[in-house]
This record gives structure tokens, C-alpha cells and sequence, in this order.
């Protein structure tokens, strides 16, 4: 549910590569497969291309269908490979320059890099690199990339050795490709945080954080690109380096609650499948005495269904999405803040009233937009609401891609589940315990990162997050 | 679901007006109240606002939001009444003229006039009027309207006086809200073919053609304006004419089925209460043995969760419909058509892989979409494909305000029921049988149209649509 | 010069059309020639076209090729014949409706449209209209001039012989162009208040407000359409009525000082040459001891080289105009305004600086401008400046289609010559005596019209302009 | 005069740099001096602030009202310092990466800079550079610079002692502005080619390439930098670091003749006069019987008074040039190319008609708009047309900041004067005399360069021009 974005977590970002054989109309496939992936990001979107080993690129602050317009299409033009990337962000028009992919230019060839995640050791290699004499156009985590592997460049035999030897030195979360003027280069950390899939159509090689990119090209899904894997695709075909891979893997659990597309599969394991999963075990283990179960719109209604199932509660459609865009003329009253979620989401009365309701959502974050739902259903008729989330409580901030970025603004953090119900407005509360978060995937063989829940960081966060990247502002020293 | 808009009806309008006390700002609530009928209209919107007997106006083609710029609506103004209306049509940006309200001055009092509906005696009307020495700008019904009501307002004591004489005049479906200086007038026809309501929130009055935009503006329902019904509302209270109310009345029944929103309450009835009847109906005169039920997003999902709890055959999501605008780059081949659809429509692989699927639909218009969702789902695995339809065939065409123009393009008209099923390549095909529309709502005292499905016309029909209206072709005479 | 479009005064339009043989590409044409009549309104432009007989029209508010966009001029299509017009006005978005050509659709045949003028019997022929059934959409003398047309029409026995009759009844300044499904029709007000000129090219027929229109299409000038006459351009070639031809004529003579463009030629005279002579007769009659003479860009360049010829001062060069368009980031203080003109006009400060002055402009209307611009010179290092004139003092409001609309706004009528140039600070101040007004169009048989300046009108100015249309505001009767 | 853009020449920069006390409402002063700047650049522009030592920037492709419309301004915010650069070009959107200022981030503290020039040892230094592990984002001049800054400030004591270091490095054309956190500097490359001035509002400071810049803000002209000059503003007043000042300077004459803009003063003389003066030498040098003296505007009409002075012969308008934007429908044929002149230039036939007429303008690239403007004369009756030129006919391309970029391309490489008048079409042609370019600016203490008329280049030019930024094509190794 995207309601107030303020109150929802955002996704950081979607990366898309193709290769294919001879300069071709690549520019629809990239776009059509941003369309697709345009849920991981909203604010900025870009691509790039190489035709004959010269690479160019676009990208602006809006979405795909903003950003590429016909007019920008037709001037694109044509090339043998592309990436593609989507970013989230309010931060206005000014990111322009934090948008990506980004395109550089060098003297052993340039390169175009886009990637998902977060390097947790930014501050420390920007320093380095600024005090070896680099400048720097951006505060996005893509540029120190390119340095580094420039660097490393200078004295590698080939592209690919060059990320190989730059893996030694980033950390954190990175699912990263890279097109040099001859190679397609897809690479995941060790820990392989952020998904990251390979796919094929024909003789064509595809990239993609997630499997809905390759459906909507008819291309079907290969296999997920290994933790720690830099896999090189060109002319010669496909070249694996497991050098990076390591025993130990830590995939973004949110990824199945939240952040994939429920057509997506991840590690193995539908989306879609997974939330009706975690409305199950919610069942099992928050029940409730009611006569309907209710999801909110969107994100909460596979795990209603699956709580629904589970419960023998008949499922039923409780509110209605509007589909088209509208500005809220608010004013700043409490009145006018509940017309604002009014204008977006209507109750069904007649699913609801005189109704004992089970209400599902995927998470908590403020707990704001929870209390307006609440009371929406409470006016239409409810006689009771059953709270159920689909995810444990948010407990500590994750520095691995996401924006669940300081444990003061998460509302468990410091408050218990009681109060937290009473602040809602609920008649009971409940999530979905920690232990239930390992077995949405049933049958993946990879480990997960579930750090924002239980605080057990697969990389030790940043140690100091005074004058660093985190503050979000721009940092000039002074003279 | 609308998909292909070439293969979907379209609603012809909604209308919405509001009568405050005092000058106030009424354009954020116009602007509200038509995004939440937006669904009945997308191609042009507008409003008109009295503000101390002055009338003024905008209008566009475009969606409310974008036609309604923040820039806009500071410059409209405020008022005390305000009248609001959107469209549906393809005509491009020419139709600007065609758009409403429509503005009038006249040295009676101007006014403004907007309507959902669809006279049947233009015709005759217009050669009467031009022939009298009138001229028209557009080619739209409302212009005949103003001019008829304004030759009767010439010699009637009064706006809603001129305006019951009138009726005697107009022939076919109108819902219809007029505002002059001092007034807002609601009529509809004596049919009652289009649907139109009357809200109130605290002091003031709100008319609307469906109860959401109530809901929105946090207004609660009142009462059905009557067919044949003249509410004038002023500062005097309300003021009912029901000279030209019937017996017989004649509500559209795909308002139920398709047009109307589903939080919307008609006629007394919940319309997706109705439709979720529509489904467990067909559930029972055209059941299926199945594994799953699926609906087809957005208007097949109600009817598909009643066929599901009829049947005890499992609800499944099937499908993710896009939240985001993508073009289609088409190249003219049935691939890429197919490839248009896949970026509006994905398939939840896990819901029917090796399932025996009922899918959901509210009707058929030509059949080349249907047939594509059925391919869709059979590449992702579904053994069988049951297609279920929440309305009986399409067989007539509709002269009341909707786009069923003509028999030809209906594929029922000129196909067999088991020829549709081979053409959509469904292992089986059902329709609502005819009888159960009229018990779709329920607790309903009206009667109801369904002229499109049986060829009974409640008004006949033109006599002749050469060199008509009807033609959608601008005629000028030649000298 | 257009520093302060409130200080300026603004001719209300200019009209153009074109008959071609066989359906072509017309939209062009109307566009250049439109671009080349922009000085005569830039508020609302608009065409129409006529192919085989059907009208269709376009028009919006904004410069021409705002309004004309390519994807626009490429959506209009082909035609035979077109008329387009440009109309000036600061009232905003709102006056869309106002725009013309206006296309009205009627049994006898569509038309559209345009005119140049004012008519000062509106509200009479409105009032009569309106109570024998008429509605209006604008406020605009063409809908009146349309239904005055189409009442006519009814009865007579061609388009031309309708016009004919409606011209007894129309009182005031119209060049007027009407389009029928295959008549091309210039019409001129007896007085022939406002220009209009025939013109060809090869087997093509044009009409226009200024001969510049035929320049920019290649096409040569014929003869201006007479005052009074209705000229009927059809398949058949041209066919003049002239039964309202009269004796007295009176052309506005400010075409000549100001609203018509350098290189027209109006009444057989060129209008640079017209207002060099100005110039020139200024010289003689208010003669100034200077060293050099300089004129305000764009419209007092002309005179200010008229007069240097004459008196023998050397013509200088004393303002750059900025060719770049700015917004000002005004602050309602008087220092501020001096910046908004220093945007827009610079001094070089090399031609006046430690010289006497001899500034010409063609007139005043507030004062205020020219205040500012004495000062930037006299901070230029400008030893004496001696304003100049090209026209008489305007005493008296204009009702003949230029917006002189108020005695009390014009700065001569309530201060004498001494008092205006206390107020704007100059050395001197002279105006063009009004007897040198006839001698500007040395060849001109016609007469003209000097009514603001002596106040002699050629028809009666409104008797009441209460509750009429000169009050620029919307009149909705009660009730 | 601007007909065409690819025949005529086009100045690469404008650059405007305010220091204020204290943050303040910088943006506007900003706006408004590039709009002064605007015919040094219509491609694109920027500005950079600085308010309380953080730096930030907009920039993108568009003229100055384009790129900062009024929401854009409001969101950018104060400063105590800004810069802002306009820039020429018709790459299209492609090249928003290369537009200034250019804001880099480094830990010794941020930088912008723009600059209005160009390097000749830009593919060296920037080999270097990558060689060492620099990436670049563009393909400007200016990030080379900020490069070879960066790298001497990561030992210099100070910014403007590694701008004093980083100038041996650098070769060619640059005035250069730099804002670090706290302090504005001015630079001016050792030849000054380009013109960079100071000037002072109160205690502000500001720099600009042209004095216009400081007239519209109300500020007074200080000096010029001088050639070889760092300017360092800050706090503590002026300080200049004069290391890099040398005997020989070369200011390009080009400035007098066509870039700057007539009311701006160089090197003490002001703009207009120069032209004048030109106008009078051709007079002298180049005579001809004529009974009139036209210039083609806007850059020929300085001169063509100044001819006219000199020589006696009246002082006429033989043109009017449309205010207004029109694109041409051009079709590829040459009677089409004609009207695409006419829509932007009108002759005034009266002026001309059975003359003997002088035609100066600026100078000659291509020869093909000349051409047609000797056309457009004689059709308006022109007996005799006697072409002069008021600068040297181009012989050499030049390296230091104006595209004149290839001999091939100037007709007067590979024509003699002869052939040129036969090739335009006139009676007579005459170029201004070398020898005279250097009495243009009289009081001038400074060297002149006039490479692209004599080939005598102050610095040599780029050794080898292949695969080189002169390609301006991206480059990207292969591998």
C-alpha cells in the first residue's frame, strides 16, 4: 500500500542488462523491462547503450513513461547491449545527477555501471579516492564503484579482473552491472543481498533484479546470478567468477513480505506464494475470532488470502484502489489528512458492516496511515478490527538498500505491541513472528537478511555515521 | 479491465454538482467528486462555478488531474455552486468543444448544463432549432438541451418551469444538473436510464451519478433523484417536481455489471455486492469442475470471488495488473500485440500451474483479448480454462448513453456460443443467463434496461441514423 | 515598444484567409501568415478549415506557434480553404472561448468566422437575439455577427445576400472573413475602420489584415477589399457586392503610426515611409537644438530617422532591446520597476552620453514609461532630452476595435503638454499636430479616422455602456 | 543577425559570478545577468551557489527562461555566492551533462566552476589524468580543469595557489570562474582572449564576461581582470595574484565585431562605436556610389551607420526582423529555404525600390543567407546592391572559444573575393582591411588576436586534431 509515502518503506532500486548479437532496437526492451521493475523505484530512471563499443546514455528524475517519451526513444537509437536502471527518492529534480546508470569515460575504455544496494564503507574509500586526487560529481554510492574499478583497472588484464580485485574493497549490499563497450558484466556481493537473475530469449543474454522483467520480453528465466558471482556475458558467450562466492548468504527477507512483485520468483520461490504463506502462519499463529478477513490494497491482499485459507474466515474485498492520480488539496488539519487516504482508498461497506473484520497489511512503519485505515473501517460498519501483519515488527534500521534508516522513526521500536494496537486504534494486534520468516521461501537453499527485525547484521554497519553519506546533505569542507 | 479500450465499453459520463451557502472554495471538491467518477470518463472533464450569479467555466480533454492543474484551480475561483462533469472518447484534442459543462449566457440568466445520457431525438430537435435560426458550436446533445430549455425559458415563470417543459421535448436517456445563477437543478429522463444521487453534508446538497463521490467528500447518501424527477436546490430548500415521473422505469443494468464503482451503492444495492451476486448466479446455472477461480482485474474480480464462495472451488489471484502507464512500441504483428498485453498483465505462474482454471470476466465485446488471456494462462501452465461471463451475450445495440453502437462489431451478434468458445480457445464457455439480471439488486424497486442483451428498447430506438448524430461525422450542408 | 503592456496600447486582430483549388496543404500557410499578422494579437490565435465542404477549426490562447505546435499543425489535415486569426488580450486562460475563427454548424451549412473590430450596437442586436431564443457561448461580437448571419440566411437566397442583409443591421468597424463549406467571403464595415487587402498567388486568392501576410507566402497584393464591399471568392472566381459602399470613409490613422507593420502597405501607402514623414512633419513643427536623435524600439525608430533627415541631427542609435524574453522578479517598489525596464531596453551610453537628446516615440498613453526611460538616459550621462511624438495627444476613448477604452486613463486628457513633460521629466515635449494626421498616407484616397485625438466619431459611440459588454465582465441576469 | 544558425558564427560562453555578505536572494541577480549574457549562449546554462560553504547547482539545456522558470528559481534557495554560465550549442538534450558550472565534491572542499574558452592541450592533460586513475563524466574542457585544480590543491597551501600551479598546466583560451565554499575567483587565461570584467554593487562584487551584465543588475563597471590575473574574492576583500600577467596579450577583435553585445564596453571602448567606427573605415576603404546605406539586422546596422556617416549617403531601414519564434515547414527545396529567410526577415520595399543600395552586415561564413538576401532585395526592386563587410574576410579556424572551427567550411578559404560577389549575387563586395582591426577599440592597451583573419595564432594549435575532443564524438577504447 502506497498511501503516504512518508509511512512505507521504499525500495532502493531495480537494474536491467541485455545483450544480444548486432546493433538492434534495444531501447523498447529496456524500457518495457523498467516499466516492469518500476515498483522497485519511482524517482529516477536511465539507460545506456553500446553500439560498437561507444556507449551513451539518458536519465532524468520521473518515471519510465515520463523519462522516455516517444520523442527521447526515436533519439536513443540503437545498440548490441544496454542497462537499465530505476531509482526511488523524493528528492526532487535536484538528483538528476544521482540518477543512474552512470556513464564514464576513460582511457582504457568507458564504462556504464548502475546497480541495487548500499556500500557500507563509502565514507572511508571516498577519502581515499579524494585524497589521491579524485573529484567527484555525485554522493551516489555508483561513482565510488566506477573509481574503484577504474583504479584497479589501470593494472588488470581485462574488465572483469578489475571488479574482481574492486570486490576486495567494497562493502555492503551490491547486485551491479557494468557494460564496457564489448561486455555485459553481472555482478552480486558475497552475501548477495538484493536479487539478481539471469535470463534468456533466443541467443540473448538478460539480467534483471527480478523474473517479471524477463515475462513481460518473453524471455525466460535462467538462474540466479550466485552470491559473490561476477558472470561476464559477450561474444564468446557466458564467463563465471566464483572466486567472491562464500558459504554464507544473507538475501533481503522483505524482498518476499514487501519489496518483489508478486508474479516475481525469487531464489526458487513465488512471491505471490510466499505472502499467501505468511498469512497462513499468521493465522496459525495470531488468530482471531471474526467473519471476514480483509487485505489492504495492494500489498496486504495475498497474505489475506492466505490468512483467509488458512482460518476457514471467508475472504472478502474491503476496499477499492482508485487508479488514477489525484493531488490532495490539504490543509494541515487532522480532518483534511483523512480526506487525503479518502481520495485514494475507498471502504466496500457492504463487505464490512456489522462485521467482525481480520485487516492485513504487510507492515507498520508510523502507524499513521494504520489508524486512518482503522477508523475508515470502524465508520463503514466494522464491529471489530483484527489487525494482522505479515512481517515482525521493525526493530533496527537497515543499511543494506532500503530506507528503514534510523530506529527513532520505526514505531516498535519504542513502543510495545499493546500500545501500538491502542495507537491504531484496533481491537487486537499481531505480527508474524521472526521465526516464521525463514520458511516464506520453502524450498531456497539461501540464507536471508532479516537485521531490521532481529538486529543480527550479516556486515557490520557503518561505525560512524557523523559527516558521512548518511546525513543525506551535501558535505563541502571548509578552506 | 481495460485493456484494449477498442475491446472494452466505455461509460459515456459522470456529473457532479454541489450547492453551498456563502462563496466558499468548491473547486477542491468538484476536483475530488470527478476523481472519484473518473472511471466513468476519461477523455475530457470540466466545471463551472456560480459565484454571486456570475457563471464562469473550464473545461479540456484530459484526465481531472491534468486538467485541473494546481495553476488552474487558483484561478477558477470560489463560488457557491458548482457543477462538474467527465467523458469518455478517443476523439483526440479536437472534441475540446464537445466537453461540459456547457456555459451559456442569456439575458434570462445564463447557465451551465452537463448530462450523462443520450437523446434519441437530436435530430429531429437540432433541424428544428437551426431551422428556427439557431446555431450550433458543437455537436453534442447538451447544446440541443440548452437551446430547448432556453426557447422554453423564454415565456416560463421559472428556470425549473422551462425545464419540465422541455422534457416534454427530449427523448431518450438524460441524467442532467443545471445550474443558474440562483439554482441547481437535477432531473433525470423518465427511464431513469443513467443513474443519479443526492448527497448532503451538513447544510449543503451534492448530486452525483454515484454514491463514491459522496464517500470522498465525506458526504452521506440521501436519496435516489427519481426518474423523471426535477430537484431544484436553492437557498430556499429542496423543490420537487415529479410531473414526468412513470411507472415504468428502465435503469441500465450494466451500471451493476461493469460501469459503476464498486463501493458505489445503487439503486439501493452495493454494486459489488451485486456483482459478486452475478458471480455465485453463474456459479450455479454455468458451473465448472475446477481447481481454482480467477478473475480477470479489475471488473472480473467481484463476480469471480462470488463464483468462488458459491462453488467452494478456491479463490486465486491470477493475475498482476501494471499500476503504471507504459506505451506500447506495436509493430503490427499478433506477437507484439500479444507483448502489449503481457506489459498490462502479468500471470501468477503459482495460481494455475496444473490447474484447472475458471477465469472470470464481465463480458465480451469482440473476443481478441478474452482469447489472448486464455493463451496467457496456458503458457503458464493452466491444464483447463473455463471462461465464465457476468453478463448474458451482447446482441443489441445501446442508444442510452454507452458505446454498444453496433451490431456488427458485437462477436455474439454473428457467433454461436460454442463458436466464441473455439475462437477465445477456452475449454468452455458460460454467460449469465438473462433472467438473473434483474436480481442482481437486490432490494432494487426499479426496473431496469437491458436492451443490449434482449433488443427490448424501454424508448424506441432513432428511426434512421443516416446523416445523423450518430455518424460521429461533423455534416455541413452544401450551398 | 512593449516594455509595460498596461502603458501600450493593443490592436484587437488580425484576420486572414485563403482559397485554394483542390483539397491542400493549408495549415502552413494560415501559420506563417498568422506568425507574420502576430503584432496584431498575441493573446488567441486560431484557424479553420474547409475540406470538401466540411469545417473544421482549431484555436487556443497563446502565440501562434504556441498554439500551432507540430503535432498540432500535423492533426489538422488538409483542406481548400482556411481562415485563421490572431487576437490580442491579457485575460488569461479563460478566454479560450473567445478565440476565434468561431465554427457554427447549421441545416443551411457551417461557418466559420473572423474579424477584425468592434461593432457598437452589440448589446441591442444581443438583447433582440436573446429574447427570440438565441444562447451565447462568448462574449464576443462574432457570435453576434454569426447569429445576425444565420437569421438571415434563412431566408435569403445565398450566403453573400444573408451577409449582405445582416450588414444593415450591424453597426461599428468589421473586416470581416467568413467561411462556407465552398465561399471565401471578405467583408468590410462601410467606414472601413480597420484594413483589408486582397491578394494572389498564381490561381490562389488571399486575404489579409497587412499586405506582410502575402510577403511571407510569396503571394502579391491585388487591391484592398473596399470599405463596404463584400467580395465572394469561389470556385467561380471573385464576385464583388458594393451596395454598401457610401462616399465617407474613415480608415484609423493610427495604422499608420503604430499598429501596422514597417513593410505593410496600407491605402497604397508604405507604412515605414508613412512614419518616417511623421517623423519628419514633428521636425518641422516642433523643432529641438540636439546633437543627436534617437528613437524608443521598436515604433518610434522609424519617425526618430524622419526627423534626423530633417532636422539635420544625426540619427544615433541609443537602446538595445533585448531579443530574449525575461521574467522579472518584480517587488512592488519603484527601484524595482526601473529594473524590470532595464531588462527589457538598454542605453548605450557611447551615443548620448554629455548630449542634447531628441527622444522619439510614437505616443503616450499613462506616462509612466516614458519617465523611466528620460531617467535611464539622463543616468546615461544625457545632457538635455527633448521628447517627441508621432501622434497627437489621445483625448478621447476608441469604440472602433484598438483598447483607447477610457477617457480618465489617458494621461492627456486631464494634464496639459507643460504637465506631461514635468511628470516624465523631459526638456521638452512635443506632439504631431493633428493636422499633419492626412498627410502620413500621402496617395490615400480614403479618409480617415482620428476620432481619439479629436474626438469626431464616423458612427455614434455606444449610447450606454452600463450592464454591457464594455464592461469587460459576465452578465448573468438573475433569477 | 541570426538567420541560420549554421551560417553564421556562434560565441561559446557567457560566465557571471556575485559575491555577496551574507546569504541573500542571489538567484534572481543571477537569472537576470545571463539573461544579459543570453546571445553568448542559447544552449544551455546553469548556475551554482554557495550559501554558508554548501555548494549546489542546476543546470540543463534551454535558454535562461526556460531552464529557471519560476517554480525552479524558487527551489534553488539562497546564497552568499553564485556563478551561473550560459553556453552555445545544437546537440539537443544530449548534452545537459555538458553544461555549467560544474559542481565537484571533494574532502578538500567543493568546488564550481565555469569558464568561457577553450584548451588546446586537452587531450593530453586528460590522457594523463586517466592514466593516473581519473574518470571523466563529459566531454568538457571544464571537468579537465577541475581535475588538474583538484589535484594541485591536494598540496597547495590554498585554492587559489592551485589555480596559480594549475595554470602552467593549462594551454589556450580560458576566463574562468571558481566558487569554493568561500571565496569567488577570477581568472583569466595569460593572453586574455576572452574578456572577463569586475564590477561592484555597494560591497558586492561581480564578474562577467561583458559590462551589460553589471548595467542590468544596477552595478557599475570596476576593470577588466587582467590577462593572466587571479582574482581571489572573499571576505577580506580583493586579492590579486598577478604571477601569470605577461607582456603579450590577444584579446579576440572578433568581440568588437559580432559577439558582444553594442551597449557593453571593452577593454574600454565601448561595443557600438567600434562597429561604427568599422562601418566608417569600410567607408573609407571600400567606397561606393550609392543612394542609400541598409545593415542587415541586428549585427550589420552598427556599421551600416557609421557607412552611412562617413560616406554621406542616407542612412536607411531595409529590413524588419520578426519578434516573434515560427518554425518553417521547410521542405528540402530551394524556393522553400527562400521563405524560411522571408519569415524571419521582411524587406521594406520603399526603401530600396529603384535605389543603388549599400548592404553591410557583419561578415560572411557560408555565403548562402548573403545570397539570399541580395535576392530578397533586387525582388523588391533594388537597382544596384554593393555589399560590404565590416570585418576581414575568415581564412583560419580558431581554437580559442568560437566555432570557426574548419577551413573547408569558410567560403573565403577557398574563393576570391571576385567569386564570392559572383556567388551572392552582388554588384560589388568589399571586405574591411585587416589593417584596420586593431583602430576599432581606439583607447585599448591591450593585443588584439586575429588568427582566424591572419593565421597568426598567439599559441599553437592542437598538434593533432584526430581522434581528439575536435572529433566531438565520445571516444571509447575498445576491450
Amino acid at each position: 500500500m502506497i498511501l503516504n509515502n512518508r509511512d512505507k518503506l521504499r525500495e532502493e532500486c531495480g537494474v536491467f542488462g541485455i545483450f544480444t548479437h548486432g546493433s538492434c532496437d534495444v531501447v523498447p526492451e529496456v524500457y518495457h523491462a523498467l516499466h516492469a521493475l518500476q515498483h522497485r523505484g519511482q524517482e529516477s530512471c536511465g539507460m545506456a547503450l553500446s553500439d560498437d563499443g561507444v556507449i551513451t546514455g539518458f536519465k532524468d528524475t520521473g518515471l519510465v513513461d515520463e523519462v522516455f517519451t516517444p520523442g527521447r526513444v526515436k533519439k536513443i537509437g540503437q545498440g548490441q547491449m544496454a542497462i537499465g536502471h530505476c531509482r526511488y527518492g523524493t528528492y526532487g529534480g535536484h538528483t538528476r545527477e544521482n540518477a543512474q546508470p552512470l556513464v564514464v569515460r576513460h582511457i582504457k575504455g568507458g564504462m556504464a555501471l548502475c546497480f541495487n544496494g548500499n556500500l557500507t564503507n563509502t565514507d572511508e574509500l571516498r577519502e581515499e579516492l579524494e585524497l589521491s586526487g579524485a573529484i567527484f560529481h555525485s554522493q551516489s554510492d555508483i561513482e565510488v564503484i566506477a573509481y574503484v574499478i577504474t583504479r584497479e583497472r589501470l593494472t588488470a588484464p581485462s574488465i572483469q579482473e578489475a571488479v574482481s580485485r574492486a570486490m576486495d574493497r567494497l562493502r555492503g549490499a551490491y547486485s551491479l552491472l557494468i557494460m564496457s563497450p564489448r561486455k555485459l558484466i553481472a555482478v552480486r556481493d558475497p552475501f548477495g543481498f538484493r536479487p539478481l537473475s539471469l535470463g534468456r530469449r533466443g541467443d540473448e543474454y538478460l539480467a534483471a533484479s527480478e523474473t517479471c522483467a524477463f515475462d513481460i520480453l518473453g524471455a525466460r528465466f535462467l538462474r540466479e546470478i550466485r552470491p559473490g558471482e561476477i558472470l561476464t556475458i559477450s561474444d564468446k558467450g557466458l564467463e563465471s567468477n566464483t572466486s567472491h562466492c562464500q558459504e554464507e548468504t544473507a538475501l533481503c527477507v522483505f524482498e518476499f513480505i514487501y519489496f518483489a512483485r508478486p508474479d516475481s520468483v525469487v531464489e526458487g520461490s513465488g512471491v505471490h506464494t510466499a505472502r499467501k504463506r505468511a498469512g497462513a502462519f499468521l493465522a496459525s499463529a495470531r488468530p482471531a475470532e471474526a467473519d471476514v478477513v480483509i487485505g489492504v490494497p495492494d500489498s496486504g491482499l495475498d497474505a489475506a488470502l492466505g490468512f483467509a485459507e488458512k482460518s476457514g474466515i471467508p475472504y472478502g474485498v474491503g476496499f477499492i484502489k482508485s487508479k488514477y492520480i489525484a493531488r490532495t488539496f490539504i490543509k494541515p488539519t487532522q480532518a483534511e489528512r483523512e480526506n487525503a487516504l479518502r481520495i485514494k482508498l475507498s471502504v466496500i461497506s457492504d463487505t464490512v458492516r456489522d462485521k467482525r473484520v481480520v485487516l492485513v497489511d504487510d507492515s507498520i512503519v508510523r502507524g499513521t496511515t494504520s489508524a486512518r485505515i482503522v477508523r475508515l473501517l470502524r465508520e463503514a460498519g466494522a464491529r471489530e478490527v483484527h489487525m494482522r501483519l505479515s512481517s515482525p515488527p521493525f526493530l533496527y534500521p537497515c543499511y543494506f538498500g532500503t530506507d528503514i534508516d534510523s530506529a527513532e522513526h520505526l514505531i516498535a521500536n519504542n513502543h510495545s505491541v499493546e500500545d501500538i494496537r491502542a495507537l491504531i486504534g484496533a481491537d487486537s494486534l499481531g505480527y508474524l513472528p521472526a521465526e516464521a520468516l525463514h520458511k516464506l521461501a520453502e524450498n531456497s537453499g539461501c540464507g536471508f537478511c532479516d537485521a531490521c527485525f532481529t538486529g543480527r547484521y550479516p556486515v557490520a554497519p557503518p561505525a560512524n555515521t557523523e559527516f558521512s553519506k548518511f546525513d543525506r546533505r551535501i558535505h563541502n569542507g571548509s578552506k
